[in-house]
């Protein structure tokens, strides 16, 4: 197996992707000080990535954005509890229930051997099965004191490797950590 | 009031200062990574500040390292089950059961207005008191997954300024914010 799994999330200086709710308006909010033309290398991580897999919740809150983010980039979708992909669902996104070794396998199967996963519990799930290669963490700027976490239990210390930060002058600052010990 | 409080503190990539049972074992094993002569900015942080202030359990860890790290430096002590300063205590430390505001207040009354707060528990509850004005936070690259957590619950958003970002080649990001949004 040589897929490469990577995490590209915003969160607090407290370590939270969202409010309790799901909400992310505090993120919104900051991203109004992003100056046109700046994506936070968004565009080049998405570039590096054959496809998107996400768990049920995050997928439902990227379809009540107005912009589809992904293009024409899959996208697969973990859920156990969803049936059938709503009605106005892109046509490459799949439904997958399936545990992230299993996931990975898949999507390579079908030649996607580079995965931007995406989603608080989908994060921690492929974390927790040792499927991460890397992460790309923007820190906002707030303290929300609540919320869901993008981090969570594990089963050991992690190790991680630093590769480079980058502070925008709107107060972001972008780390990107491989995971795994300096050899 | 004038006094200014700071904080300057380790943490690993998932926000822990320490693991559950307040071991630093894993911040031990990373500061081997700092290469003689690099103490990341402690000295000049200290060098500006009048007094610390950190709660019983930090104290009761900063006694048992082998060195005392504050030098002259007055430090005081918040706790309010602790009837009497230990034996072999540095005579610079004095034993306080204050609130946060009041604890600034009598610093002050002594001349101490530039205060560095330390510990998991004094930081939340200065924070949540409103008298944080900045966090220098070096985070270390590992993921715990566990442990006692920097930043605790809040009332409200605490809207944050970056003022700057280092990283460090044996791995370490340190930044620090001032509380408060952009004017």
């Amino acid at each position: 197996m040589t897929s490469r799994c990577s995490v590209f999330i915003a969160t607090s200086l407290d370590g939270f992707i969202a409010r309790t709710d799901g909400s992310i308006d505090w993120l919104d909010q900051a991203n109004k000080l992003i100056p046109p033309g700046e994506d936070c290398g968004f565009a080049e991580f998405m570039a590096g990535a054959d496809a998107l897999v996400m768990g049920r919740a995050t997928f439902e809150q990227v379809l009540s954005f107005p912009q589809w983010y992904y293009g024409d980039k899959p996208v697969y979708v973990l859920s156990r509890t969803m049936a059938e992909l709503p009605a106005g669902t892109p046509d490459t996104v799949r439904l997958h229930a399936l545990e992230p070794r299993e996931m990975v396998r898949v999507a390579a199967e079908h030649g996607h051997t580079r995965l931007y996963i995406d989603g608080g519990r989908t994060i921690q799930g492929f974390l927790t099965a040792g499927l991460i290669d890397d992460l790309t963490i923007t820190v906002i700027p707030v303290l929300l004191g609540a919320g869901l976490r993008l981090f969570g239990e594990l089963a050991a210390d992690v190790p991680l490797t630093h590769v480079s930060t980058k502070a925008f002058p709107f107060g972001f600052v972008q780390s990107r950590y491989n995971i795994g010990g300096n050899p």
